[in-house]
């Protein structure tokens, strides 16, 4: 039978809850031990509604339970390298949403803590188990398209956020174009060096107002020699637009969108099907579960995490460069 | 918090197994008191894995449970009209694996006990529920291809069956199109009162010399007027073939099949994607879940089942009358 | 510099003008000599426009000019077998529009006269000059699909004829789907040896009323084991839908309709696009020109032309088959 | 009957050619005068097998002519300028292959002796004829996709040209993007306003050693407030590939490339389509028709061109700036 591991979860709000829900309905044999969030209200409830036990508002009830192996970090932001830190320091395993933390100093406090502990930490970069890119990395490392030299993605969300959001988050580059720096560095196998960003406030000028825009480009040079193309948009009217392409010397690979179902109608106006799938929650369901037995996987088996701390930090350090070739108008090197 | 029922199941073979893993993991606060099965082998490990209880060699354990308020049969066909009986005999509601029987009068029998018993009966057509088959009958009902001209399907699998098991299932046309048969009624909304079928043995000629043929098409004609047309085959290399198209006076829907992936490839001698989703296991899985779940839901609100023993014994009609026409060079009427 | 052929047109319709327009644009060195038309008004305009210097309403004229080497007969039907033969009789080679006769014997007499001339005839199955149909049926000569066992066409109009037409042109089954009987022999590489037809009144009562189907499914056992299935629809309100579909021991085929464009919208509501092409100008454009140059080069290089007059003959059996198995409701054996 | 008019061609190298044998067989009643050519062979063969009867090595004997109405310059590219303005000053509508020049004064000379005669001018960015293009422009005219918010061009040779080629050429901005700084301002409705762009050698190491770069990403800031992406690549191994992107406040148009056929193969390993049309000839070859149908009916109607000088001169602009922002890796306004 198939090992599982003891799981504490820090931070239940919508996304701590999807992964509570992924392991007891996909990750066999592995068990959650606690939730902990300071400010969910009915936190109970949710937790015997899935049939966990313990739940409490203080992190540290998680990770002084010396049965709890792991803990997943679904909390704020600003919590996650606290917590990761003294996780680590009870030598808990660790997966981590992203971003680890907007500041690089701090994600290297951080990698130095789960180094001293020789505990495990991934990266919440679910993207990369997508079974759509996941096919497309594949296909690149059987050498389908040769040489690397030119990787585009297409990241568009159906709905901004608010304003408010922004001023909180570091704005587009940060939080949302991160994604595709750690995509982009993941389909293409190579480290970013340069940037050079473009951004314009098309959708909503309080956007604009609170320091951010709405819609951007950016341009990446890669170790590799290959150029790196991504367009954002906080507001795609069909859905949620998620498209990769890379071509290289020996062929080119295109990522569609997914779609709710394959039934297309002919009538006498025109042909047509139904939308993409809506947003991140129906795109990347499957995604999620995979993280997460991976993530497993890799405790029970002792391998190294497919996404680890340098693939946060290396992401982030792009996003920061975005930003700052956006803001002074010019190619920022890495 | 949404309502759940109280299940056990007959026979535990690769349906039930999917059954009851899908009602562990996905159909919230059901719970499975029982499973039985008459010669499954470790049937408690399994039973453990998945966090049920009580398990039996014998089906009347399970259906003189008076906290089990529904049954799946999921044993061998010759058994189910028999359980099906008792069953609605001691007050359950059932969902029948399909075929119900292969016999007509003994399908009126099961009817008849379930009508008197008062309990429901949904009949495993699962298809029904595949998102794609399900949104082109969505758009037929709106009114989209106006009135249904010619209906047609396409099923094709994956590998052919032994010999031997087309000998006990009655062959092609009452163990595979009689899927189609189902789906056929479902799409066009209408009953079929003329079967013309041709049979060939194209794949295996053991397939031949056991009475039945591999390769086959049906035309149907329905009562409202339609034309409907099936062709099948025992094997497609290319993996599971599930499609349809519903012709009508104001437009046409295709349905296409599903693809693990949207990846495709161009390099210099081709452009490819991969193969289909390679059998019933993959192409139908989430219908599997949406079954079960529509039949709980009939349950707890005292609904009608959305495919009933009418939809069982048509089908079945249906199938033997293709039979009958292939084995007869004309066409039958109903 | 290619070689051409001096030609003379009988019969300036529609569709003698087509072939005239595309001679005169696309077939290098060729000459049309002579263009004859009965009833036509105009013809001197026409032919002037596109720089013809001859024309008459006279077929005598155009066969007995000793420069004319090969005819276009291209008008109406009853009159196809006499100028064949006529033109037969005089050494012309004879490209004829089909169908050749509605009546086998005077086909057999066509065919005689040929012989005994020595010339060559084509008949005018231009769908077998697609370049979709063309690329199909390389790949099963090929072995791309293996051995076939299922051929499937799809052929609908965009709009149905007046009721007038159908009691002259013998019916769907001889005007209509007589075009995929033939496709089906040439993509299957096999004669046909049972037709079982299935035909409804759904579109336009009149259709009916004279006596004819405009709805309509056919079955054909082939010699070498393969089912043809073939739906047929005078009314498609997207426009015209012509598609094929080879399935076979090792593969299959899909040919999917042309479309105007590749522009692809999405919006709030759905994703669109244009209609496929809207009837046979359009879509077989091409193929009214390649079919004329294969005709060409048959003469100037002395082979065989690629669609005899033996194709035209077994279509029509077929044809004649599919429409008494239709009227008598049973399978015809040819 | 449509009306035509008296064309002279300078220039028959591969594309003047192309254009006079598209006016032979699709432009009615206009007539080739003269073709004139310093250099090429065997042009009176050309010339006798279209039915053009004069021919010339001197480019005076066809402006001189007082018949011809309309001249198409389609010699080398330093030649434009001076033929454009000496046709113009002998009253001749000019149609000019792009570039029209390297040389912005050089352009303005030729604007200013155009407007001076009252001559038309039509410069040859034949791909805004394109079926593809023009559908997504008519869509995007009718505000299908709301205001432009970013504008993709994917453009990619089957083939990278001769190292020598792109000394004279004036490198990747300047021979190749420019079709694409063209189509960018065509599909947006708007004028570029800033330029950065990225280029490096990953195909031909001769390409770098001419001081030009094989692999390129442009991005573009419109005036409009749209953000423009182009990539080129000298190769792409399965052929030409021509995409573009329209995504807007309401919207999104996607334009794919162009196939030979719709044939899709399904085997045991993967499902196959045929590459796309192997390079412009192929997939252009309507637009170079209607581009000149389009300029003989300005001409005979007195419309204004579709493409004007202005739209090659500031296409011109944006390459210059493109390829100054690549040599000094940073963002330049226009």
């Amino acid at each position: 039978m198939e090992k599982g591991i003891c799981i504490g979860i820090i931070g239940a709000g919508r996304i701590g809850r999807l992964h509570g829900e992924n392991i007891i309905n996909n990750v066999p044999n592995s068990d959650i031990r606690w939730v902990c969030d300071r400010y969910a209200e009915n936190l109970g409830d949710w937790c015997s509604s899935i049939g966990v036990k313990n739940h409490s508002k203080d992190y540290r009830d998680v990770i002084n339970d010396p049965d709890v192996e792991a803990v997943l970090i679904c909390s704020s932001t600003n919590t996650h390298a606290r917590f990761c830190i003294e996780a680590a320091q009870k030598g808990k395993h660790i997966f981590c949403e992203k971003p680890v933390d907007l500041d690089i100093e701090r994600i290297k406090l951080v990698e130095n803590a789960v180094e001293k502990a020789g505990v495990k930490l991934q990266v919440g970069f679910n993207r990369r188990y997508d079974h759509n890119f996941c096919r497309a990395r594949k296909l690149i490392e059987e050498g389908k398209i040769g040489r690397p030299h030119v990787i585009k993605i297409t990241s568009r969300d159906p709905e901004p956020p608010h304003a408010e959001y922004v001023k909180v988050s570091g704005g587009i580059f940060l939080d949302m174009s991160i994604h595709d720096f750690d995509m982009a560095r993941f389909i293409c196998g190579s480290e970013v060096k340069e940037v050079y960003a473009k951004g314009t406030v098309l959708i909503d000028e309080k956007i604009g107002k609170a320091g951010d825009v709405d819609t951007a480009a950016v341009l990446l040079a890669f170790e590799n020699g290959a150029i790196g193309i991504i367009d954002n948009s906080r507001k795609a009217v069909y859905g949620y637009d998620q498209r990769i392409e890379a071509f290289g010397s020996d062929g080119c690979i295109e990522v569609a969108n997914d779609f709710p179902n394959t039934a297309v109608l002919s009538n006498n106006e025109a042909v047509y099907r139904d939308k993409p799938k809506y947003f991140f929650l129906e795109r990347y369901r499957q995604s999620y579960i995979d993280e997460i037995k991976s993530f497993v996987n890799c405790i029970v088996n002792d391998k190294k995490p497919e996404v680890t701390i340098k693939d946060g930090l290396n992401s982030l350090i792009i996003g920061l460069a975005a930003k700052k070739s956006w803001q002074e108008g010019k190619c920022i090197k890495i």
